[in-house]
C-alpha cells in the first residue's frame, strides 16, 4: 500500500516537474520565462478620423504597437484601406454595442430588424453600457459581434484579437462567456483584463476560459489627470509592473474641430484628452520609461501565433 | 355659327384676361410681378461636421437663407440637435442615395435586407449615380426616400422642400416622377431645376407636375474655377438673372483636416472648393451684389406656405 502511495506521488512528482518545465508565454515568445511583456494599445480606431490620423501617426511613430477597430463607425473604410496597405499592423476588433457621443451616432453593421434589442428608438446603438444590457438580448449581440467581425474579415483585416467597446461584453456573465465562445470560434484571442475582472467582477474569475490568454495587468486612464502630470499614472503603471503579459490602453486623437464637436460635454476621453495620450505616447520620454524599467513590447499577433 | 365662334372667343378672351390677373408666385410672396426672386441654398448639410458648422454660420451670417440635410449621414444628429434650437431656419431634405467619398461611407436610413438594391457589396450606398440607377429597385427608392423624411420628421425637422444629392432623382423618368409623387404625398415643394432640364433632359419637361413650384434658373458650380475668379460665375449669374424664381446652390465647409480627409482625391467638390464657397457667400461683395441687381431673396418655407 505504501510503496504504491510512493509510485503515485512519485508520478504527481514528475508531472508537476514536467509542467514547471513547461514553456511560459514569455518563453514561448522568445523571451525570459520572468520578462515583464507589455502591449501599447490604441482603442477606438475607426470612429473618427481624428482618431484614425492620430492612431497611424503613433503606429509610425513606434509609440503604440498595437490597436483596435470598431467595425460599425462611419471613419472604418479609411482605417481599412490603411490596414489594406500596412498588412503587417497589429490590429484586432473592438467589438461596439453603443454609440456614446450626443451629436454623432451609429447603428450595427445588421440591418436594424435584425438587431432591435441593440438599438434605441432613434435606431442608433444605446448611448451606455447600462441601456445596452437593460436592453440587449443575447442571441443578437452574437450575431452582431460576428457580423462585425466578418466585415472587417470582408475588408481584409486579420484581426489579431477581440476587446469591447467600454466593456459592453464584461457587462453580465452570459456576455462574458458569450463573447469568449466567439474567440474561440474564429481562434482569435480575447482581451481578459484579470486585474479588472479581480477588482471589479471578482464572480467573472471562475467563467475564464482555461485556455484563454491572460492580461495579467492593463491599465488605462480613466479619469483625467492635470495636463503636466499626465506622464505619471502611465510611469506609476510601467514601474510596478511585475513578469507576466501586461498592456495599456490609450485613447488617440488630435485636438481638432471634428474630435471636440465628437466628444462635446465630455472631457473625460475628449478630444484634448486624446491629444495628451498621443503626446505622451510618442514621447521619448515614454520610450526611455519603458528601457529604463526592462519592458518587452510584444503584440497579439505574436500571441496569436504561439502554439498552445 | 360666326356668332356661336365669336362667343367662344370672347369666353376665351375673359379666361385668359382672368388667368393673366391671376398673381405670379412673386406677387403671391409680396413681391412685385417682375421680381428677381432669389434662394442662396447650401447643400450637404449633415454630411460631416465641418459642413454643419460652416452652414450654420453662413445661415448666421446671413450668406445663405436655405439649405437641405443629408439624413442617413453619420452628422445628421447633430444638425438635427441644432434645428431643434433654431425651427426657424429653411431646410429641406438632400435626399442621399449616394456615397460617393473613397473612405467615408454611409448606407440608406432603413435596413439593408430591406433595400439590397440600393446597397454595394459592403452595403454602403454605390458611389456613382451611374451605379444606382443601373441596380435601384423603384420600389426600394421610394421605401428608402419616405424613411428618410420619416426620420427628419422623427427628429423634430419640418422638411421646407425635398432635393437630390448628385441629382440622382433624375436620373430616370421613373424616379423623376416617384420624386414628385413623394413631394406631393407630404405636401412638401420638390426643387425642379427647370434650366437644367430644359438643357439636359428636355424629355423630362413634360414629366413635370404641373402644381409644382419651378425653379426657373438655378446655378450651381460645378467645375473649378482659378480661387481668386470664384464670385465671377456667380456674380454673372446674379447679373442674368430674369424675373422668376431662382436658386443658387453652394457647398460649404471649413477646408480642414477632417474635410481634407473626406474629400481625398476629389478636388472638385473638395475641402478648399468648399472653404471658397464660404468665403465668397459669406461676403459683403456678394450681399452688395444681390442689392445692386434688386434681388429678392425668398426661401423655401415662403413658397411651401403659399397657397396653391
Amino acid at each position: 500500500m505504501i510503496k504504491r502511495l510512493l509510485l503515485v506521488l512519485n508520478f504527481f512528482s514528475i508531472l508537476l516537474h514536467g509542467l514547471s518545465q513547461q514553456k511560459n508565454l514569455a518563453e514561448k515568445l522568445g523571451h525570459a520565462r520572468d520578462a515583464k511583456l507589455l502591449i501599447v494599445h490604441a482603442d477606438d480606431i475607426g470612429v473618427a478620423h481624428s482618431v484614425n490620423a492620430a492612431s497611424i501617426a503613433a503606429f509610425e511613430q513606434k509609440g503604440i504597437n498595437s490597436g483596435s477597430i470598431m467595425v460599425p463607425c462611419p471613419w472604418f473604410p479609411e482605417i481599412a484601406a490603411y490596414v489594406k496597405e500596412h498588412p503587417e499592423l497589429d490590429l484586432g476588433i473592438h467589438v461596439t454595442l453603443t454609440a456614446e457621443w450626443k451629436n454623432y451616432k451609429w447603428g450595427g453593421v445588421l440591418p436594424s430588424n435584425e438587431i432591435p434589442s441593440l438599438l434605441n428608438k432613434e435606431g442608433y446603438f444605446y448611448a451606455s453600457v447600462e441601456e445596452f444590457v437593460q436592453n440587449a438580448k443575447l442571441p443578437q449581440v452574437e450575431k452582431e459581434v460576428r457580423a462585425q467581425i466578418d466585415r472587417a474579415l470582408a475588408f481584409g483585416i486579420k484581426p489579431t484579437h477581440l476587446d469591447s467597446h467600454m466593456g459592453s461584453l464584461f457587462a453580465s456573465p452570459e456576455l462574458f462567456k458569450l463573447f469568449q465562445k466567439i474567440g474561440r470560434d474564429y481562434r482569435i484571442p480575447v482581451l481578459i483584463p484579470m486585474n479588472m475582472i479581480t477588482r471589479i467582477a471578482p464572480q467573472f474569475v471562475n467563467l475564464v476560459d482555461t485556455n484563454q490568454v491572460i492580461v495579467d495587468q492593463f491599465f488605462s486612464l480613466f479619469m483625467s489627470v492635470p495636463p503636466d502630470e499626465w506622464s505619471k499614472p502611465y510611469n506609476n503603471f510601467i514601474q510596478s509592473l511585475v513578469p507576466g503579459l501586461n498592456q495599456i490602453i490609450v485613447h488617440l486623437a488630435y485636438d481638432n474641430e471634428e474630435m471636440q464637436a465628437i466628444t462635446i460635454e465630455h472631457p473625460e476621453f475628449g478630444s484634448a484628452w486624446r491629444q495628451r495620450d498621443f503626446n505622451y505616447i510618442t514621447s521619448e520620454k515614454f520610450k526611455t520609461e519603458l528601457k529604463r524599467n526592462k519592458v518587452q513590447l510584444v503584440t497579439w499577433r505574436e500571441i496569436q501565433n504561439v502554439p498552445n
